[in-house]
């Protein structure tokens, strides 16, 4: 390690990202934010975020461009987790020393338990499950909404949309929030057939605030219900294999908690830092030639 | 009527379009076919295969295009159940003496119940239960998969993917069945992925041959019991509102059938026609100004 190497985390995601530039000891220089960076909508556009909020962070610290090639950097994107992307990204050039890219879900596993074993349930527009046991790493799930992703925001808006056209054709009984979601297309079904057509999964999952303010609510209730068992399964599996501590993360993972079985309460404990510490810790792993682990270079 | 009066009836779906002209006595002139008539997947070219169609069966009769002008025309279209699209497809001329354009799944019922009242479930790609009580019709579900159409070979398809993944991933035992689909994709979940972005619900629905083939594989004849309780609510609508009498239709509502509940099977009829005798039977009340019914002009 150069006295003066510089270690960077940076976490990119679908609606931006965001960098920590820190010195060797640990201490934080500066802070950054860059544009979206999932591998999945562009390699190079992922890439040129990623250097761009380096660049910012760089900036806050009082540092110039040129100090990129004294840092390491340690990156956890967004649809890296797609081994074709991953190594598409991989193969790109980048201005640091050296660096890592691994999966947004793998550096939230090691921020949650500050690089050590464990594993972690993210439920924000997907679900996946991530766990890292020795020096083995687990997937469970995040497919992607139809096919996987269930108790996902995408999930839960999906049903909430299901279940008010089972409402509106006289199946169920309706609810306020059957009447809720039916009101946001009118009252019209046929507008939510034109809507369905090109949804993503984010448009299924700005449905899902409905859904946790209607925890009160029959159908509200059954769907929370159902969304924490899908978290469960994923949470049983992850101490299956052997992570006995599991820490949620996303921004679904607050309203769900309460609704999750007593087995998978029983192995929750708190994140111990966010993605960004998880990142920064990849970079320092860099820097430990033995450990420098999967996705560097 | 005029004593030369002819009436053809059409069958117009996602993968082809049927026609049968007949005379006024009922004797069946010809029959003809053309392309696929999806009014979701453009209107003129719908239009133009119904006419190719109906040429064909002038042709197969020994007539000229000169006969349309004396022909009455019932006509059933995949997707004339959007307003917007049927709509659209009354307001293009066609050759016809007069016709009426509804949509596929109301030809199908007046089929099955030789036009007189009763309801009907279609099993195939997509779900959708229709009934006719009085002068009133009911739809029930068949808004597309993934919000809708429970039950379908797409959502059959669907489910059988997502358990192989769940099995893939450990959350679930394999069985034949999930090795069977994994099969499909090589072993490898990132097939999956990329396959199912810019599936079509076809393209899901090919899959539900392997679970029905699967009925004594523990995944398989959970995903059919599934199914059919789908079905089965679509059916217990129907009779809520009036239909006692309930035919099943569709690619799949044969392997379905065996798995409906007692309630349902107590209601279910042969159906007497199918989409095409339906068609006929709607170009013959045509004829009969009192009962032209929705979608004549």
């Amino acid at each position: 390690m150069r006295a003066d190497e510089l270690f960077i985390g940076i976490d990119g995601g679908g609606t931006g990202c965001r960098a920590r530039l820190c010195a060797p000891d640990g201490t934080v220089l500066g802070e950054g934010a860059g544009g979206p960076a999932n591998l999945r909508f562009g390699v190079a556009e992922a890439l040129a975020a990623v250097v761009a909020a380096a660049r910012a962070a760089l900036t806050t610290a009082g540092l110039d461009e040129a100090a990129m090639a004294r840092t390491t950097a340690g990156i956890g994107l967004a649809g890296a987790s797609e081994p074709a992307q991953a190594a598409a990204a991989r193969a790109q050039p980048l201005p640091f020393a050296r660096s890592a890219i691994v999966t947004d879900a793998g550096i939230a596993c090691l921020g949650a338990h500050a690089g050590g074993d464990g594993g972690i349930v993210i439920v924000g527009t997907g679900t996946i499950g991530w766990a890292r046991v020795g020096e083995r790493e687990h997937r469970i799930g995040g497919w992607g909404y139809p096919l996987s992703d269930e108790g996902s925001g995408a999930w839960i808006g999906a049903e909430a949309v299901r279940r008010a056209l089972h409402a509106h054709d006289g199946r169920i009984d309706p609810t306020p929030l059957t009447r809720a979601v039916l009101a946001r297309f009118s009252g019209d079904p046929h507008r939510i057939v034109a809507w369905m057509t090109g949804a993503k999964p984010r448009d299924f999952g700005a449905l899902a605030p409905l859904v946790v303010e209607a925890a009160d609510d029959p159908v509200g209730a059954a769907i929370l219900r159902e969304a924490a068992a899908h978290v469960d399964a994923l949470a049983s599996r992850l101490v299956a294999l052997g992570a006995d501590r599991i820490a949620l993360a996303g921004g679904l993972s607050g309203p769900i908690a309460p609704w999750l079985c007593g087995e998978t309460r029983r192995h929750l404990v708190p994140a111990r830092g966010d993605a960004l510490d998880g990142a920064v810790a990849l970079a320092r792993r860099l820097a430990e030639p033995d450990r420098a682990g999967p996705g560097a270079r």
